[in-house]
């Protein structure tokens, strides 16, 4: 199976799909997805919390074990400004390598932050020279090289504009960065695009379009300069959808009469669970 | 708020949503159901894992321990046949008071289970002064009577027949258990109607209709013998079924453009985070 | 039983041991102990971890919430500097007060923290106003008044003498701070005292003197304004002691022949784990 | 670095030391043990639980987790019956080579067990075909042969006599056990040595003289069978005395004046949790 960096390398780019739960994660390995998003916003929004530093890296690395244990996918882990300074993200990666991830996504605000989408939100970067500090501590820190150090470049976000975006992501991946993620809120590739065309470093760009979905994977790939699109935040968004409209109807329906032939059979679940494994086992094991 | 004791004796019955998570009990409290059905079957299922006893006390305490911090729903806690024997089931009490449980329902299977809905599973039940004595534990560990001690009759689902399910449900309820959970995996609501006809005690009963989903609310109101219905494994299944379908687009459109219009938007998920507290928070006390 | 808002109030002082699990919680309760010091060094020492933010939020709470069930003595937990901003503290005082803790203690350092007692390491202070949003935030977040707020003052570790010290305590007293700890690394009492003389607040003052241990009891409570002393650190200072003596031993004296008769007997834990207390559940409910 | 196969292989024996935190595993390991023995014992005591199948796989892993990330001698894995039958063990085996433990010790008796030394415990044993069933299981589930399947035979301790012992022994190397560790609670070493000297299986023997401390290192060796010896609970009994005498003396003389000078002084735990790494982080990387 080829690396995750191999993958990012070809510039396809590697669709990752964000994930709260083992379950999603083996859903979106069997949609077909080639990686996994370990993010913090749906692990927070699952826990029913703002996404602004109160999950601890303990229940995200939870989440992120758990996953590996029923997953072959690469996954990518969120770990938003890394919990702190240099001295943390090199504890952080030792743990997250350790957890089984096969990357992880540092960026470069302050910590404690606030999510890159809420509106009117303050973003305090950090000092580059600080930041370029962090991502080579944590380069420093990784046991194996395949595990990816990529640097979130989050000036755009907090209006520091295209020139300051550019100069940011090649101080980055001179530090050491595997690849780029650059972010932006436009409600359109514009922004995006400009900062594609313009940068000229050897390092992939990762995308994550939540705030501009017409960037099609196709538009992506024709740049030949995105190495991954992260679908940040579209399990959790779903489920909440799909979970408003069937309580909706159950109370309304007064029962489970006619929403459960719309949902998952149980024994969708029991495959999903591999009971058929636990049966192999109790008939050859249990005496 | 009447207690859920109080609920439950009205015979209404209270309808409790099966939940795996904050961010679906908040929906479920939301929508308007009465009470949240901390179920051990999908958060096996959230963790990819068969509901065999898999799953520790720790990760299901730590689950409603989430839960009870964000809703002011009562809790029913699935704590399948209270991990081991009666000096298991006094700790587990004391755990699951402390955790903020309003109930717990014990089933009366030998450990290690396997879930009740499996076709061809072996259900070993334990005898019944054993299972008592069980119950006596429990009702005993409690510090609040407000605390409900639930016995869950497997006899059904282990093929052993109508009287000896009455026979147990009025030996469980002897033994101090406020309510019987009687399960059925007959796909009609006929083995379970003759058991409430038959049943003259007066505990209230339980019902969990996943595999008879004719039994609407108002049939088991019109016996006035249900004081709770549960719903079982919805949550988890409605969930399967929007994310196969939402990974399926993604893939198939090549992108997000079609799909993220009928998934709930991100404000949507800001909102159930409680983004607008966190920025009065913000407004007040950073300086 | 008094609460610990009454106890401090009486400048006796209380006495609050270093804990960092249930078992060093109960011996401390059985010796005679008044409170218990959730410790974040302890529990950074018992990971392996430097005591720099490494250890989080849910690592201690669920090391405090273990001993909370262990014993009915009120736990002060060290927060450090409340895991980030205002809003951070606003999550904390929640989960800390679900947890069972009587009292959390705030300190002024910017995050991520070093240890206080580590020469020559860097001791920034949040601004006078920043800190005392976060002790405003912290006082309005809590469910109960009996649950205290206390501020810790690094004024005089961090070197900026003595009336900066007395001008944040009194700044932190008129944010709502219950008690004021104020903390020395100098190796006499002479700092401390000299603190105490001067302080005219109503606020009682809180003293860790772990580098003067001439600061006994009966000292403390001469001045009648000491409302607690916290032991900061000897329990995981005497288990490495310990430790080390009785490994050193096993392996010199090539087995344990000797050295098991200098520890505590296995009836001693049995007595700890309360084994009589599982034998009598056993005989009255095991059938 | 020889595998721990290698090691038991040599019959010197291997020594493994009780552990129950990083800290203590650290100090074990610069006393010079050759091994850690994740003990489910002191995981209890630590919590101030009996030892009777409450603390859960999650915490133990939890605990092992932490080891691994602090040591790098071989962790025995304590994981008592298994959590349940064959299901849980193949569970078990996956979860807790992901952890890195090397090997794990699966006993014979009945879950939930009681602890081996307590006089006047019920001791139920599970039939020879029925504990085959789970070491054929936990063989067949690893995922490396490096890792060690230790299985437990506890028949002497449940006074099933000599015979029995060796019965079970045979029965369970023939399963597939690595090794066979066969436990007595005999004041004196008589019957573990006759029973070492009726054994003439290939498997190597393991022994935990707690009851029987005259068994010391060089008499195991004498027999040439003994590929490693548990020292099980000593770590813990001398944390339990250790704290008895501090906390003792500091109520005693009022202060810690005369108790800090016989406890590890505030550089050794900071030398245990390399705070020189941490300052070495810090000049290298914060800007």
């Amino acid at each position: 199976m080829k690396s995750l960096a191999t993958l990012v390398a070809e510039r396809r780019p590697v669709q990752a799909m964000a994930t709260h739960s083992p379950l999603s994660a083996k859903l979106a390995e069997e949609a077909g997805f080639d990686a996994l998003w370990a993010s913090g916003f749906e692990l927070s929004a699952l826990l029913g919390l703002a996404d602004v530093s109160l999950t601890t890296m303990t229940q995200h690395l939870e989440m992120l074990r758990a996953i590996a244990g029923q997953t072959s996918l690469p996954i990518v882990a969120d770990i938003d400004t890394g919990f702190g300074n240099a001295v943390n993200v090199v504890h952080a990666i030792k743990e997250y390598e350790r957890a089984g991830a096969a990357c992880v996504v540092i960026e470069d605000k302050s910590f404690p932050k606030v999510t890159s989408l809420l509106s009117g939100g303050r973003q305090d970067l950090l000092r580059i020279e600080e930041f370029q500090g962090k991502l080579e501590a944590a380069c420093a820190a990784r046991s194996s090289d395949d595990f990816l150090v990529i640097a979130r470049v989050e000036a755009l976000i907090a209006g520091l504009g295209h020139d300051e975006a550019l100069k940011r992501a090649a101080a980055y991946a001179e530090a050491g960065a595997d690849a780029l993620l650059i972010h932006s809120k436009q409600s359109t590739p514009a922004e995006i695009e400009a900062f594609i065309a313009a940068w000229n470093g050897d390092a992939p760009l990762i995308l994550v379009p939540t705030a501009y979905p017409e960037m099609t994977v196709a538009r992506m790939k024709a740049t030949g300069k995105v190495g991954m699109v992260i679908w940040g935040n579209h399990s959790i968004r779903a489920m909440v959808a799909a979970l408003q409209d069937v309580y909706r109807r159950i109370l309304e329906d007064g029962g489970i009469q006619s929403v459960h032939q719309d949902i998952a059979p149980v024994t969708e679940l029991f495959r999903l669970q591999d009971m058929d494994r636990v049966k192999e086992i109790e008939s050859r094991y249990l005496r």
